[in-house]
């Protein structure tokens, strides 16, 4: 299975694809993104959208898993990343992929063990997890292959995922796509 | 020319296309793009976005006006507002149109002649510039009107557009991406 962890940001988009291979994770591809802060905000997107798409088409990850966006102090810069995730989120979508979506905490939580963990400590799970020979970087590299870890930890802990095109039956709102297993 | 604006928004999403007929507005076609808030966000960034996509398929517009997202008290409206303008920004220049963003209160001042004009006070100003029989609902129709209107007069008044796909040589921010016509 290639999860696609996708950090997303109009400057610096960071991506990471893990394969599980047996159990054990396997880092396949990662970078950054960027697109000119000269440019204008639309073709800044259709920039970004046209590298997502290319991932997409290259790696065919059977799910993306997109940093759920939260209100942060800088007011331009929330809106640019709000808007860098809906062109990843729907991306995803129309390659029919599993979409889940993670807050930064609960990455963190799951990689380094504690919500607030610094960016630094990430990175150095990160490369100890996927048994890498040098750090990953920038650190938006090492936050999109820990949203892909993340997942694949969350998926063995007993959780099942729902898959969102089965889902458009809602029945209520769904926080990051996660089903608890029935027991 | 056809000139389609819209009022960007998950749960409501207003369009308006108005077409210049020897200088003189006609509404063409507007409505509201609505999304049900029991799916999950991925969900409905795709129904909108496959909603937008056939409007621009039917209308073929000359120019996509958007309104420019800025901060707004409620954090997790803000962040579906821009994912869903991002959307909108993408299909636009996906389709070759011109992409124009104006604020909010731009449009007021061009249309009401304040910028802090009610909602009620454009639907009023809207109905009357284009002369409907009925007042255009819900407000979110009347706004989208209202974007492509306020195109068709800064037009007007003297001021060149910059076509985005020839202005990707950028040189420094351009807000909305007006130039004056050189003197």
């Amino acid at each position: 299975m290639f999860v696609l962890g996708v950090d997303p940001g109009l400057t610096r988009c960071g991506y990471g694809c893990v394969s599980s291979n047996k159990g054990r994770p396997v880092a396949i591809a990662a970078g950054v993104i960027t697109t000119d802060t000269k440019l204008d905000t639309p073709t800044r997107l259709l920039l970004l959208s046209n590298e997502i798409e290319e991932l997409l088409i290259n790696l065919k990850p059977n799910v993306v898993v997109v940093e759920k966006v939260f209100f942060q102090t800088n007011a331009r810069t929330a809106i640019a990343v709000a808007q860098a995730a809906g062109i990843v989120l729907i991306s995803a979508m129309k390659h029919k992929a599993e979409v889940v979506e993670y807050t930064s905490n609960e990455v963190k939580q799951a990689i380094a063990g504690y919500g607030s963990a610094k960016k630094h400590q990430m990175q150095s799970m990160v490369k100890h997890i996927l048994k890498l020979s040098t750090t990953p970087s920038p650190p938006d590299v090492a936050d999109a292959l820990g949203l892909a870890l993340c997942h694949l930890t969350l998926m063995k802990q007993n959780t099942k995922v729902a898959y969102h095109q089965s889902s458009i039956d809602s029945n209520g709102q769904k926080d990051h796509y996660l089903k608890p297993k029935p027991k």
